[in-house]
C-alpha cells in the first residue's frame, strides 16, 4: 500500500470506524482523531473507538468530536503493530477479519488488515498521518494539527528519544503554523503530575538501592506502594525510566509486584548495555535499551537473582 | 548590523575573544563555542571566555577546543544583553568599550557593543547562528551542529516552552543531519540529575503547601535545606518550576532563604495569572509567567505576605 492507494481508498470509503490501541497513548489517539476529523470534514462518518476508556489526559484530543451514529462499512486500525493490541472489548475486529487497512510505525507489524502501511522509520504514526495529509493536499484544521503534533511529540518524548527525526522536526514546525496551544500540550503531556504520582515518585525514589558503584541501580514498586499512594493504573507510565535519571546509573532495573510472588521486571539501559539480552536470561526480551521479563520468588529473592545477573554485565 | 555586514566582519577579524554570559548556560556556550570553531576553521585564532568556570555539565560543548595563545584584536558577545550579565570578572570588555559585535536573541538587550544583531523572534541565540552560517554558506561540521543544537534545545526546555518556533524545529532538523548524538544530548540535559538534587527536590515537594483549593502552591528553600542536600549552587536551576508540576497549581511560589531573615521570591503562573504584576507589589518584576522580588521578614511572616496577597488573585 502507498499513498497514492490510501488516497483512493479514503476516498471512496464511508461509514468508517477507526480502532485505536488498547491503553491509548497520544500517537493512536492523536492519528484516530486527526483522521476521523478528515473524513468528517470530507463530509464522510466516522467514530474513534478503543477497548478501553480514553483517559482524561487526553481529553483534549477527543471532546471536539463527539461519537456519531451510522452503520459500519470500514475498519482503519492506526498505530497498532499486532492484533493483541486491540483490546479484548475489540477483539472480534481481528478475530472476524474486519480490518480494511492498518497504518502504523512499528518495525514490528504483524500485518493483520487486508491493506497495511508502514513506515517503520517514521517516529510516530502521527508522522505519516501528517506526511498523507501532506500528500493528499488535505486542508488541515488546527484540530488535526493539535492532534499531530500530540502525537509525535508524545512518541519522542518530546523529541528528546533517539527515535525523533529530522522528519518529526519539520512535520511539527508546519503543524506550530495553524496556532496550535503546543506549550499548553507539553506541559499538560510532560510536566504536570497528580499529587499521587508525586507520592509514589518519591516513595520508590527513597528506597532506591546502589550497586557496582552507582552504575546499576533498583527500585521497587509493591502492591502495598501503589495502594497507599491512590495511583490509577494510566499513571503508571514512564516510572522504569526513574533510575536512569540518576547521575553515573548505566542500568535501572525496576521490580514491580504483580501477586504474591510473581514480579514484573522492566530493565532501561543506556550506552552499550543490552536490556534485551539482559532479559532474555529470565525468558523475557525487548529493546536495546527497553526490556521486560517476569520472575517469581520472594522480593528479596527477586533482587538477588537480578543484582547478580547484573554483576556479569559490570564485572564481566 | 545584518547578515550581509556580519559577514564582512567576520571574514575580515582575527585574534577575537568570545564572551559568554555569567552563569553560562547551554544558549551562550553554544553559540560561543560554534563561533570559535568557524573562527578556527578559518584558519582564524579564537577563543571563548566567561567571568565563571565553564560548567562539568557542558563540557561536550568545550573539551574540543582547547584556549589557543594570540594577541586579542577582536570581541564579540553572544547571548549577552547587558553588560550586567558579563560578570565582574570580566567587566573590563565593557567598562573600556571592547566589545565590537553583540549577537543576541533577547528583546531587553542594551546595544552595549559598537555593533548590536538583535533577533528577539529566534528561540535561541544558537537559532541566529544557525541562520547566520546558513547565509554564510559556511561548511558546519559535526561539533558546531552540537553546539547549535545544544542551546536551542536548552533554551526552548526541549522544544517544550512557549519561545519554541517553527524556525527553531527546523534548524534542529538540519543540524540533526549531521549524525549528532542528540538523544545523549538531550538526556545530560533534561533528564539526569545529580543525588544532590534528587535529595533537595524531594525536600522541597515533601514541605509544599496547597492554598486556594490547591490553585496555590508555595516551597521553601532554606540554607539548611540546601547545606543538607550537599547541591551545588548551578543546580538550583529549575526549583521554582516544582510547583507548577503538580497538578491543579495554577501559582507557584518559591521562597528561598537568602541571609537569617532576607528570602528571594520567585512566582510562576499558567493561564492568566500575572506573575510579574504580583511581584511588582514587593518591588520587584519579571515577565507575565516567571517574575520574582525580596522580602525581609521571618519565614512564616514572608509566607504569610505571599499567601494574602495571592488571595487576592484567587478570591479577588
Amino acid at each position: 500500500m502507498d499513498f497514492t492507494k490510501i488516497r483512493c481508498f479514503l476516498e471512496t470509503c464511508d461509514n468508517v470506524t477507526i480502532l485505536t490501541h488498547k491503553s491509548p497513548d497520544g500517537d493512536t489517539l492523536g492519528a484516530g482523531f486527526a483522521l476521523c476529523r478528515f473524513l468528517r470534514n470530507c463530509g464522510k462518518m466516522a467514530n474513534v473507538i478503543n477497548s478501553d476508556e480514553f483517559p482524561e489526559r487526553y481529553n483534549f484530543l477527543y471532546e471536539e468530536c463527539e461519537p456519531q451514529k451510522f452503520e459500519e462499512k470500514t475498519v482503519i486500525a492506526v498505530d497498532i503493530a499486532d492484533t493483541k493490541l486491540i483490546g479484548s472489548r475489540l477483539a472480534r475486529y481481528a478475530e472476524e477479519g474486519m480490518i480494511d487497512l492498518c497504518i502504523d510505525h512499528h518495525v514490528s507489524n504483524k500485518y493483520f488488515a487486508k491493506y497495511t502501511y508502514v513506515n517503520a522509520s517514521a517516529s510516530a504514526t502521527c508522522q505519516i498521518m501528517y506526511e498523507l495529509f501532506n500528500f493528499m493536499g488535505t486542508k488541515i484544521d488546527r484540530q488535526m494539527a493539535r492532534c499531530l503534533y500530540t502525537g509525535i511529540a508524545t512518541d519522542t518524548g518530546c523529541f528528546k528519544f533517539e527515535n525523533t527525526t529530522s522528519a518529526a522536526h519539520i512535520a511539527c514546525a508546519e503543524l506550530m503554523k495553524y496556532n496550535i496551544d503546543f506549550a499548553t500540550i507539553n506541559r499538560k503531556m510532560f510536566d504536570v503530575k497528580s499529587k499521587a504520582r508525586i507520592n509514589i515518585e518519591q516513595a520508590v525514589t527513597n528506597k532506591m538501592e546502589y550497586f557496582f558503584g552507582g552504575k546499576c541501580a533498583v527500585i521497587a514498586i509493591t502492591t502495598d506502594m501503589m495502594k497507599k499512594s491512590g495511583i490509577e493504573p494510566a499513571e503508571f507510565e514512564g516510572l522504569a525510566s526513574i533510575p536512569l535519571q540518576v547521575e553515573g546509573v548505566e542500568m535501572g532495573i525496576t521490580i514491580k509486584q504483580r501477586h504474591e510472588n510473581v514480579y514484573k521486571i522492566s530493565v532501561r539501559t543506556i550506552e552499550t548495555i543490552d536490556a534485551s539480552k539482559f532479559c532474555r536470561e529470565f525468558g523475557g526480551g525487548g529493546h536495546i535499551r527497553a526490556a521486560g521479563c517476569e520472575i517469581e520468588g520472594s522480593f528479596e529473592e527477586v533482587k538477588n537473582t537480578l543484582v547478580n545477573a547484573a554483576k556479569e554485565v559490570f564485572e564481566g
